[in-house]
């Protein structure tokens, strides 16, 4: 484990749950956690169990006993990290954004596929059981001909001014550790989604902005410009004829994880909202369903609350009606992940994946830098 | 119309628009409104367009031009006019609840049955499209063999200890001119809603409460014990097996007309709240309903906007999406009312219907007066 | 009345129901519908209650016995009716959007201001009580500093390749007679709430598609291409500095008059949604609010059932609790007019403040065209 | 750990989790798993990571190196094992109903005071954020003088004729194992948190029903009459003078974990569903809180999403915005447990608290059986 902080914790839990709740052969053993602040790497090794820590990234990913190399590290990091590991051949689970641009991504996946490494990056929401239960309508063909893909990713937690940027627990604040704002850290997972469900994303025009245009620094107490996109917006085209609306910002008041998608069919319409992750809403168009039996006066969104043992995931867990957190998420994810190395059928998002997610981030950033409608790149 | 007031203006507001929205050969005449109060009577014809105000509603029961009397007066005065106007073989429409009691009730409907004049009691929830929807899901029989029915009318409007009771605003609080609280004004819409989804409600056992034990007279100041029930809860046994709880009070703070009600069958429920009217809240079970196909991932209450054409009374308004609101119901009300006159098929609920919600209610409180359950004499 | 229909139809009910429910001098007289088709005007207004129908709308403009014109004809008809109408001194109600581009609309302007007669756009959702209340909030400073405004309004009616365009009934869907698709049907809706709300909008960048490209016109039965814009979205500066995103389509599978916005601010936020007009949404930032008291652990989304007394408009209707449907809409706005006419406190929107909304319109017309942000020329 | 299964599985995780989430001394160590069935107990305490198995619980009650007793065998068994851990001075964890009868609860009461053991019942939704803030709320005298509690408690899991019962797995369907059908398994916890948020339940009427009156039995296949009540409901006294309705079945179509309740009061409401745990609703009475200043136009149902730092338990987890699962009420329960023993303030509810709870639920039954109103005996 190269990082710690928030992912770092909620990455050690899947580790320590795995064995609880799927049966796999692997059994992740907590090995190491790396990190420059030695007093809090002690405390977070100690919290959860790993057996040492090292000041240095590199003598990790050096030593014999590490089979596995997962980075939560700042965002800046991720290259070189990742790229050393595949070198000395460890898997490597790498969190998003995969880097801070699509020149590094392609290293990286240049290197994890030349060593033949087994890699991930943790999008994690793909492992929401309403998300994979979206996933699942859309491959039974229920949504038929799409039309509109509409996400956001909102949350408020910036709006004062007197929020610090920059060191270990506000990097994401810095440009310079975080490589952008919420199109790095939000949208990314918004076009992850957006793409694993309705295809490639071939065309942007985007409008980013910061509002607060000054902060201190936290640690050093100095006052810096802010260089971060405060908030990100974008108008889309995806390859299959459909149109996409995409926004995230941390200044919508009210809204704490309000990550967001909708997809309209011709047939049928999903819809998710994270705070209410429990729930995927399903609209049928059931003059097309049922045949020859038109039940107009019966339509309406339906609130699937996924907690079935048919659900994706939730027969892991306890029974119908009960709900599992964000943890589990990750949890899941590093299953499929151990699941692909057992089966042979290795996971998605693996970094070439999460590469297509950063060509969208990086048009939209340089969209938003020109005020033009750019070309994505993302292979169709 | 023999009284005014809040009823009053519903009722001629729907008379007002008949015509509007519904292909009816009749065209309502608005002659007369009998009232104690003259100056109030003459603001209200002058308003709403009435030919003349009379000051005794006997005048009006007598008058040649007149054929049909609508009662919006206090309940106790139902039972007398009602009967002289069957008797002087006018058509009588009656506010709910019909009567006082039981035997005030028997001897309205054996006067309108003599007298063979045709009469309807103002359920006007009936006349929700969604509760209609309600009723229609039920016929189409998708909600299998019953189990449960729960029903709640929770209002908070009376929770201040200076709100007074009496005199024509506030009549309804007062014992004497209303026979009952919350039974007759509120839990007498859930009973006549549930017996026409679910059939009749055959036993009892109630509680009733009175929160406030003296309140000042609206008109004379005088400070007089409280005689109405402020709230009401029992539990019932329908003829059909299945079980209810019903619930009514004005002490649910932030419950402004949360009359809602939820029927649970083997095969489908359905849910529904007067404070969001448009909506009629459906569980289909799929394996049930679509046969070889299962679909257990799919399930979940589903939210019909009822506003579609193909939804009871819809059709008369405007486009789909869009709502009509409370006072619509008088008017889909009378509408049936006319339509029975037109088609020879008299509407429900006629007077004698009503008399069975009115053994419910009877039932009801003397069940909270005794502790026991009570037979409610409601014909199988 | 030139026009008839759907809109005719909303109009005609309000001016017959105004007296009914507010406190005005003025008392409207249906005197004449003009139309077309003689057939359907003479049953309109037989239906409605009106005097005369005349084939040529011209007449209608000179005759002595009209005061005011009231025109729901197709949108090409807008300038001409209007400036004649105008020029005849007759006040001037429009249905929205005011015209078929920003030129005519300005033409239109010149001529009312130049006649000095009253005029209004029927812009009726800012009457709908939730929105008047989301104006009040607004006004009463409890947003903040504005960040974002994001509205959608979508529809899923056209989305079958068998409807056909054109005629009486679906002049909407033809580009000739409708100007646009949904940009001049519903998103002069959201641009016009928006800009009530947060003020001008000065730059935009949008995508319109049109996702059926061929359809048979209604009267013709001929093949045609499809012209208007099936969907339209875009991204928004406004003159305050914060952020929009509008989307609107008639292919959104499950929506069926969705008409939401959200705004966002440092102190509040407020969200509406026309399937659910009797509420608005309200996030008060309670930290802010109380001042010295932290109330964190209280802060939430608050559905306020916009029913009470004390609400915008609501003192003219029922009891808290009830709720007013579309139609009341107009007629609100039918009062507010006759208010401003017997205050002197002319009402709004009028042709001049219209005339900001179709600037938008073109500009996003155009932005679509081109690919490039535009400049509104909104007057800041 | 005396018994397996769900509940089994639930608590073991909580003991595995305690020091990854909370900063407490005590280090719970699996050590052994009792059960009849070797096989199962085996694989359990595998999954689990528990040191060895024992056929017989009387062998771990005597054992030296076990410290705690968790209970979670079949209900006719809570007493023996309890009293004789009791005895043998090991501290005593229950799952709920707490025992058969109230005779074994005051037993088994006895048993843990005299002995002076640490003792807990896992009613475990308590420990909910929600629920838990909805405590806070109540305590902190937001909710005025109370009127009204109403509490259901639905799922829809035995409706299918061929449902088994008995047996390890469906030992909840057996009356003989199990003491009663919903009244101990769902109702019990209504009663709990009823009690906790407003006090001691002090009359009560009831109704219970079998809607399916013979089922094979899960391992002979045999075909029994059904002993347990499917469904009960009730009304209740609290001693504080508000009213209570009650309602629990397994035969709500639709309704899969819906444990919710209300409290209204003359100052604020609760509302609580297990179905959207996240959720803590809120009306707070204006006028009354904000004293001077009168703002009834923007009262309203407010959704508290119970995830930010200051609501009880979730400083402890991720970040605002993100939810935690099912499992991690038990997590809490038992560090509230620990901290009770380290803080020499024990948790409640203990067996004493819970005895209560046994008191309301046996009158209950009693009730259901004589068709009268029963005094609880709860103490005031």
């Amino acid at each position: 484990m190269i990082g710690y902080g928030f992912m770092g914790r909620a990455h050690s839990n899947a580790y320590k749950r795995l064995n609880d709740f799927f049966d796999v052969e692997h059994r992740p053993v907590l090995k190491v956690v790396a990190a420059r602040n030695q007093q809090k790497a002690k405390a977070f090794a100690d919290q959860w169990g790993y057996e040492r820590i090292e000041s240095d990234w590199r003598s990790v990913v050096a030593a014999d006993d590490i089979d596995l190399i997962d980075i939560v590290a700042p965002n800046y990091l991720h290259r070189d990290i990742a790229i050393a590991a595949a070198e000395a051949g460890k898997m490597v689970l790498c969190e998003k954004p995969l880097a801070m641009n699509v020149s590094e991504a392609e290293e990286m996946t240049d290197a994890v596929e030349k060593a033949g490494v087994p890699n991930m990056v943790w999008f994690n929401y793909r492992r929401v059981p309403a998300i994979a239960l979206a996933k699942q309508v859309v491959d039974e063909g229920r949504i038929g001909r799409p039309f509109h893909y509409r996400a956001t990713y909102l949350q408020d937690w910036t709006i004062a001014e007197d929020v610090p940027q920059g060191g270990a627990a506000l990097w994401r604040l810095d440009l310079k550790e975080a490589g952008s704002g919420v199109t790095g850290d939000l949208l990314a997972h918004s076009i992850d989604t957006a793409m694993w469900l309705n295809g490639p994303i071939t065309r942007v025009t985007a409008k980013t902005e910061t509002f607060i245009k000054e902060r201190i620094h936290a640690e050093t107490g100095e006052l810096q410009p802010v260089g971060i996109d405060d908030a990100c917006m974008f108008l889309a085209e995806f390859a299959n004829g459909s149109l996409g609306t995409f926004e995230s910002t941390r200044y919508a008041r009210g809204r704490k994880n309000f990550n967001t998608f909708e997809l309209n069919g011709a047939d049928g319409s999903v819809y998710f909202d994270l705070e209410e992750p429990q729930y995927l809403q399903y609209f049928e168009y059931l003059q097309k369903q049922s045949g020859q039996k038109i039940e107009d006066h019966l339509t309406g969104w339906r609130k699937i609350h996924v907690s079935n043992f048919e659900h994706p995931y939730m027969d892991r867990y306890w029974v119908p009606g009960t709900t599992i957190g964000y943890e589990h998420t990750f949890l899941n994810a590093l299953a499929d992940f151990v699941i692909g190395l057992e089966t042979g059928k290795p996971v998605q998002p693996d970094f070439r994946n999460a590469l297509q997610t950063q060509r969208v981030c990086d048009s939209v950033l340089e969209s938003a830098r020109t005020g033009e409608w750019r070309e994505t790149g993302v292979e169709v």
